[in-house]
């Protein structure tokens, strides 16, 4: 299989994706090219993460003539936090990190976000690369120049838009990804595929059986697919000032799953596959969409075979949702889809979002 | 006295500075027409300052709609730290600050970095307005976007490139500093005439007893030019990528003053007009500049009247500029005057730099 390149253009901050097998055995090459720096790399994984793949990229950056500096943190959200970062900026005075040196984040959404934020922030930023190794980071987190760390109060409070030089996509990384992520990362592939339409839409329904066979060719090709979608959007929109809205398609209920669940109960793809269900319902109860494009996003959702959690109710989830986002004359402002490709943003009535939570519910 | 406007033109992140007296009484309607926000704004002082300069600030706000909230921090360096902006951070947080809310630095360069890079990273950022009420920030610090934090490794280590939308630089705000900061102020301005040369460097010389004399009308001006200057500089390089540099002048010499003698015993501003002598000085020991134009340099610099600190040793000072900066084949990089406005990147020999030392530190 070949390696595909596909260009986000940001004018002066554009960046290429490389996906494809083997790209983390060739990335220092790359790295060097487009990261440059002197001698030093930091890198900043996890310990899961470095076992499974900090050989191929040592040897590899190594190679390039870089020094390594290794910096593991904790696995799962906790790592995204201040005193995480704070860790990792003593570690780069203590090495003499450059400021031209770059920062590579091995790992997921979680790796990203936080060595993201300390790569915009150290210095006032420093040369930054992405090689994602969840499906969910490589078709969306690890794109788009998002980076955050929580807050005791609340998730991804602190941040800056920091775009990275270059993203390594290795579809060989998914191999020893456990089952429930290639879910996840599956449900915002199915998003992409609904909210570009066309081409790239019948490939997913196509091969959604190979997809979750985790088949490298059609990885490959619904990676590709997915980053063409996601760098399009942030091309109008890089700063998140209002296009970027029509990506959290699923997310609205998707989040209000999370939260009621608990975080790590529920990934953030399992959600966001829920959350594309009710989303379908609701545009078909209030008319935006027909009846078949509607059945034909539940069936995409639902084959992704995401169990429902119990002990969720639907005033709990409605409250969430109204806590979290601006209420619009007691309408929900949420993403919806006419039809393939044609994204929206609607305001919802209460009525008809019960409805759609109370159909996902009765499975659990 | 009219209010001056001066575009520092950056684009889609363009701004004003406006400069004249009165400006922070007449602040909420400038604040609302460029900062924009729905009800809150989110002042960052420290006690001294609001003591002094709240009263005008709160009437004004209050009057273009805004629902104030103040954040005091500790006065001094120690504000830059990771911690105070964390607790600025949950102080937004608590009082449901927005995305669209702005934060107001009112202070001087620590205020100012300290609220810039809160604003610059809180909810990956929101709208940003500085109103300066040292000298030294009106002039310099304030402008150009660079934010910063300290760490307990160094100064200015963390920090983000993040523009205000409105600088508010009102000149009855120096009324009340201290002498020694006037001085300081003052440094910088003349670094800005050496600069800019022209016309801009003949007011400096003919007026500067008028300025050491706070007269509101000269320093209106000189305040305008020091901004057109570095606006042009600053639009040259946003991100601080090379042209910058020339801003440096007198900074290298005057960065090792300052930790030499321990940071707080020489003013910032007070090192800096050292510094410009000694980068005089040099300049002609090594023929960059005649004796003539290093003779005028270092008159402006000298009659601002700053004492040299006892206890300094040229050997001292050498070791820690070689420890700072990236040294080229034993020669230090500085930024030295051909002439008025002819700033240029010059390796210095140890030896030049050793005279012109020795002979600032002969006045201790």
């Amino acid at each position: 299989m070949d390696t595909t390149s596909i260009e986000v253009d940001l004018g002066a901050r554009s960046y290429r994706v490389l996906t494809g097998r083997g790209i983390l055995s060739s990335a220092g090459a790359e790295i060097r090219a487009c990261a440059g720096g002197r001698r030093r790399i930091q890198v900043v994984s996890n310990e899961i993460v470095w076992t499974l793949h900090g050989a191929a990229v040592e040897g590899s950056v190594a190679e390039a003539g870089y020094e390594i500096d290794v910096e593991l943190v904790p696995d799962g959200e906790e790592a995204k936090s201040l005193d995480v970062a704070r860790g990792i900026y003593s570690r780069l005075v203590e090495s003499g990190h450059e400021r031209t040196d770059p920062i590579l984040a091995l790992g997921g959404g979680v790796i990203g976000d936080l060595a993201g934020f300390v790569a915009g922030t150290y210095m006032r930023g420093v040369p930054f690369v992405q090689a994602p190794t969840t499906l969910l980071a490589q078709v969306d987190a690890a794109i788009g120049g998002k980076t955050a760390v929580n807050l005791p109060e609340g998730k991804n409070l602190v941040g800056v838009i920091w775009q990275p030089r270059l993203v390594l996509a290795d579809v060989d990384a998914l191999e020893t990804l456990p089952d429930r992520q290639v879910v996840a990362g599956l449900a915002e592939v199915i998003k992409a595929a609904m909210l570009a339409g066309g081409g790239f839409l019948e490939t997913v329904e196509d091969s959604l059986g190979q997809l979750l066979a985790r088949d490298p060719e059609k990885l490959a090709q619904a990676i590709t697919a997915s980053v063409e979608l996601k760098a399009r959007v942030v091309r109008s929109d890089e700063n998140d000032q209002g296009e970027r809205a029509v990506l959290n398609l699923g997310h609205t209920v998707g989040h209000a799953l999370e939260q009621q669940v608990g975080y790590g109960g529920l990934l953030h793809g399992e959600a966001v596959a829920l959350g594309l269900e009710v989303a379908a319902a609701v545009a078909e109860d209030i008319g935006v969409c027909d009846a078949e494009w509607a059945a034909r996003q539940r069936s995409m959702a639902r084959r992704l075979g995401v169990s429902v959690p119990h002990g969720l109710s639907v005033d709990g989830l409605i409250t969430q949702m109204y806590r979290d986002k601006k209420v619009h004359k007691g309408a929900l402002r949420m993403v919806l889809l006419r039809g393939p490709g044609r994204p929206e943003l609607v305001d919802v009535p209460e009525q008809s979002l019960r409805a759609g939570l109370a159909d996902v519910l009765k499975r659990a």
